[in-house]
């Protein structure tokens, strides 16, 4: 097997027209905790992150996806990889001056997202009020809202899962681990997962039809149980955020899910459990969606509206049926 | 950071005087799934594990520690860490006709125990009428006693912990995760964890003031919820099996834990929950008892019985508690 | 207040075209223990039912509702419930010889259902080989399949369910916790649901437009926790056995639930939680739809299927678009 | 069987020598919601409690038991339980004026403590920013530190538990459901559990060996789930503070439980689960301590800290010993 290159995703940066809105429903409800502000550009992490940040919210037009990083295995694999992007042409240079981690290095995948490694990174230090009873956690445990506990991954859109899948597999090492099918084309993968560690995906990448490039669909927290995730879902209700899909679990991946939007209108995702897979060589698995792919209990569609991904793309009704009676996603 | 060399645990092997009776345990109270059985030994693996078996019970003086078992990253992983065992002076030579995988290094680590590691390995494949109706299993869920579902950890019972783990982390890349200290000796690890996954551990060392080398203190099945724990002490209770310890949750690693004997006087652990925590360059994490090492809440200490390792060497209660008292395990 | 009459809701009879199938399903899957066969029909109760039974099966036309029986607050409450039914003229007299318990006074509700109620019971008592390690347990915890602890609730179709809650309460002091009304006739209640004890309910009354008397809607059991109701799921699921609607919770009574079918068609419902609530004079709480009455989480409908009751109607789609529309509960 | 008198467990009334300080915590860390001040006193709920308060902290020499409340069944239930009591000579007259609910009758128990029984109850009414948006629900949830759902029992200390259980079941109709013997004294019950509802008890009643009357050890708050007990007990260890006993799981009554003092000193009680039980008749249980009756995993005893009630009598720890030794509850 080729070497490893990326041991985790780090961070996700996401675009908000509205940064203080943005921040206060992350903080309040959420309840991630704030690292820092510099430029337009809020700084949080989940209570048990143990990096300098894991969301950098941006103001700007949005809701959109700002940019994806990755921490490579060591320096040595920060060199590997960088090669190993600048063979595939995508390589976009060095990026300097970055808050919470060292020099990073940016390329944009097939699919156009702007993606980022680097190794050198910072990690988070509690003041003294948030120091930690615990010596192996990051800070105290206070928790606020929903109390999100980690970063969890980021689903982006793009033309060719597929496509996207096998190129991150190939240059990075990321592997492939899950793919849906839709019924009258039984070869065209709609939603496809990669990941760096143990779960079912740390990168989703589902089937955009739109003609504009670097969509996301969401990005998730995890919590530590499914309790949790219940818990947290009556927390955002109560905070009259509405429920987009959810609470239910996946049969892809295996991971428990709740669905919602947050002030921009991004789509947010909350998880819990999911499998644990240690394998290399592991050979990509193939749903049909009535094998429970999404919806693991296998007697419920998505809503419609989670078809939109952002920055949203006007929206046509028919587009989304021919779309949802294309893939099957939706029934 | 050097390559990554090992993908994960991969079995252990437990010897048992009554091949039998434990057995009867693992298959009906435990609910461990059968792979089948050759000479001595019988293959065992929870519902999902991936591979031909977690678990080979083998028939002899017991309870003891047979060998345990790694998968490589790779086949060139394997080589290299081959030729890193070499250098140590520690191995063993090839292991051939290993009823579930390929050809198996074996080597002995600084505290005596048998260790292998391999490459090629066979993937469970479950009979039609255990098929599962989710692609992404290895087998249909159907939940017998305790339902275990993947292998853990095993920890091991060593003169000096820290030592042993210094050598895992030069020679094969396990990290050093965390360890616990004495109050009278805080330069002594009395136990250390390393893992080459996410969680905090998969190889355990603790301290062992005997002569014996090579003693294992217990193995771990893991359970996909504290929930589900729970439920398997109900379990274990109403089957006659008594709880040595827990149900409770450690401080290192944040698992839940509940400690049992299984009939050949061996103690099994099951488990749930822990952090996740993907740092290559991670400081291993310096506990001392009183901050939750072992008891998260704090208000525990172990019973004396936790301290028998196996093959158990004779008891002397004024040794435990001098033992206990250079420890402080167990106030 | 008037003297509470009911002490419990006793066991419901079901009526099964098929009665060896539906009791393997019972006993295999829900993990139901079997108390006896007399006559046509098949005694069961859960692990933690304290009496005899709490399902009776009977071989018939179905699948149906046999009968509902309540046990009275004692021997002189038995005798005013009587009184009181008598007065209403809906008596019909006193049955004897029933397995499992004493007299028991026979009479039909408004909506044509046949109730029962008594105040001698027969406690089970286990075997040896059954008898619980605990002195407060009805037997053994050994869990087979969903391993549903206890009996919930049952949920009758009829024609009016407020003025059914009516009679129950005034007749015999079921309390009526709450109802639901429909958008476009906001005093119409479509669901109401009465109590005998602390749960959101232990009858539901969902409105019936058909002009079959007597129908059954589903009867419920009960588990522990939400984490046991979510692992009935994938039981279920691996066991072939469709979900029909959830997991998910119902804002009203706050309970977890899951619906599936049993062989002979007949819908089962298994739940978890709920709020607790003791007031005599509660007054009861008045849902509409969007408020999360069925779908604590506003976001889904129920599927058509949960329209249909037992026996069934034949089922004309246009019909159950109107009522559908009419009560805006599948939206 | 007799009327039943009692509808359930409204309040109880805690006097601490440190209002602002017991106030913080209970607001603070446990997440009770304030209903007001008065007097010396600070009316408190947990979020889900129905009624105006169900803690009442008062300022004084404590921490120390106040009163325990009661509501009747209805208004002429309250009539009865008077006359009920006058008859036991333990009455103390009708009390006027109090905070929240209607005239109440006071009494002293055998073992000296205040009790009342009220009717008329002044419901919690949320103001608009507190309004819930589930019309079943009294406020909205927005949950702080361990955020309890609602009162659940009181265990007092007394020289008689099962003289004390007598009483309370034949004057008031509370049903005796479960006591512990010890060893040596196999007809000496050292803890004995009353209930009005379905749970194993919300009137726990401890054997005190002490010459002071009155005293109390503990009270209890309810939460949702076990998964909701575990989270609160990592709040207040975050919180700074101590566990004294738990998490774990009683046999009698089967509640999980997590133990800890507030700033008085004053120990308090979080619960999750128990068995839900109907039976007026229902024989009392009778439990030694080896079958798991205070821990059902049956591998603990109490810390001798547990022993201690309130208000405190000096320690001698021989004699904590011997009353250890006396009833086998700290083995």
């Amino acid at each position: 097997m080729p070497e490893r290159l990326l041991s985790q995703l780090a961070h996700v940066e996401i675009v908000t027209p509205d940064l203080e809105a943005s921040t206060r429903f992350y903080v309040d409800v959420l309840g991630l905790e704030a690292s820092g502000r510099a430029g337009d550009s809020v700084y949080l992490r989940g209570w048990g992150d143990f990096f300098h940040h894991t969301l950098q919210l941006t103001a700007g037009d949005g809701p959109a996806l700002g940019h994806i990083a990755w921490r490579s295995e060591g320096p040595e694999q920060l060199q590997t990889a960088v090669a190993r992007i600048e063979e595939t042409g995508r390589g976009e240079g060095w990026y300097e001056g970055s808050v919470g981690h060292g020099p990073a290095y940016r390329y944009r995948s097939p699919g156009g997202h702007l993606h980022e490694v680097f190794w050198e990174v910072e990690r988070y230090q509690a003041p003294p009020e948030l120091a930690s009873p615990f010596p192996n956690r990051p800070q105290r445990y206070v928790p606020r809202g929903a109390a999100v506990r980690c970063i969890d991954h980021v689903t982006v859109s793009t033309a060719d899962p597929e496509g996207d899948a096998h190129w991150f597999r190939e240059t990075l090492g990321h592997r492939f681990m899950e793919y849906t099918v839709i019924p009258d084309r039984p070869d065209f993968v709609v939603f496809g997962m990669t990941t760096v560690c143990e779960r079912g995906h740390d990168l989703g990448l589902v089937w955009d039809p739109s003609p504009v490039p670097a969509r996301v669909n969401h990005f998730a927290y995890f919590v530590d149980s499914r309790e949790e995730l219940l818990r947290a879902a009556d927390v955002l209700l109560n905070a009259g955020v509405a429920i987009e899909f959810g609470p239910g679990k996946h049969g892809m991946g295996e991971q428990d899910y709740v669905y919602f939007r947050e002030p921009s209108g991004m789509r947010v995702e909350l998880n819990a459990g999911g499998y644990r897979n240690y394998e290399p060589d592991w050979e990509v698995v193939r749903y049909e969606p009535q094998q429970g792919s999404n919806v693991f209990y296998k007697n419920l569609g998505m809503p419609h509206s989670m078809f939109e991904s952002f920055p949203p793309v006007e929206f046509k009704p028919e587009d989304a049926q021919e779309a949802q009676a294309a893939t099957g996603l939706f029934t």
